[in-house]
């Protein structure tokens, strides 16, 4: 199947493709091996249409009249979504949140390892957290140095944050997910960076609660 | 002010609301009380014209070449996002994501009261979590039938969210903050769902790594 993997795709489409992943996975679990588009357009909130415009970004997959191979489709999405290969994530900040991170379950079924986690308080180091021990964070250039790491993980106070994101991206590191509440900018640290922000998404609850 | 409060808000404008109110606040931490649209905007990666447009959805708090009170703006929005008012919360799941989320302190700031953490697991009932000891969730119902909550944050496995999210929709909590890894429709809940999925985001970063 020929995708076109770097054709300029619209961040709206970018943002759906994970959701495509989730609910195919989910008919796999359900041993259902065919979808239509508009079906899985149903289960999504979107037209048939709307779902064979967004496929087709990458070639189309799909068989008129025969709808998509489940397995196929997803197996061609993890390749787009790039999760087809091995991502190594190092997490800084070993507090609750990033604890949770560490531990968080879904990350291995799509190839992302933790391989580490840093702190620098004393009364954290050495502490265990799922099978990782944490580190101290002054190890980590040392570990960076003798492990590939592909993500950096910033559950720390968003004023340590930038200082954080520059020297990962200076030890190599091109990807940062940032939980730290401040928008860090790609500019500033030459590494690609997702901001997370929790309270965002809370706020947008609280007003649609009202509105 | 005259705020334009039941006027429909495009989905972009609301998303970038909790934004504007983080660099807000940072600006007063910072003690600058004055701030154009221009200013505003570079700090957020908008044009000051995008600012002014985003801001007059709500009537408009700038004044033509004085710019905004940072407070004032900032006590705007607050009242916009609507988090001027308390919200009550409970927390559903004390695994490593729903204990994290308990003691997350960026929350009460913004007048968001986390009140109960249930669970299931009788190895976790009764263990402290900050301040709140973990509940049995056999004491949902009365719980909420005694004291007002408004938002339901779950974080528990996807194949029991849409009961538990129907469940409290009935107990009459309005809200509910998914981060179990399926989409929860309102449709299916009468509640307002806000869906965080973390694994979504963490692909969408793969994605921009190799692309």
């Amino acid at each position: 199947m020929a995708t076109k993997r770097n054709e300029s795709i619209s961040d709206a489409v970018i943002r759906r493709l994970p959701r495509y992943y989730r609910h195919l996975s989910e008919l796999l679990a359900n041993n259902i091996s065919r979808v239509s588009s508009g079906e899985l357009g149903k289960e999504m909130g979107l037209t048939a249409s709307q779902v064979r415009q967004d496929l087709n970004h990458f070639g189309g997959f799909g068989q008129q009249g025969y709808g998509y191979s489940v397995s196929n489709l997803r197996d061609e999405i993890a390749r787009i979504l790039c999760i087809d290969m091995k991502h190594r994530l190092v997490v800084i900040g070993a507090g609750s949140l990033g604890g949770a991170l560490a531990k968080y379950p879904n990350f291995a079924k799509r190839n992302l390892e933790i391989i580490a986690i840093f702190d620098q308080d004393p009364s954290v180091i050495g502490k265990k957290i799922g099978d990782l021990i944490v580190l101290p964070v002054t190890k980590l250039d040392d570990f960076v140095k003798h492990h590939p790491v592909d993500i950096g993980v910033l559950a720390i106070p968003k004023d340590q944050a930038k200082l954080m994101a520059k020297k990962l991206s200076e030890l190599g590191v091109k990807g940062i997910w940032n939980f730290s509440s401040t928008d860090l900018e790609m500019e500033e640290t030459a590494a690609v960076v997702e901001n997370v922000h929790l309270t965002d998404s809370l706020m947008r609850l609280t007003y649609r609660l009202h509105n």
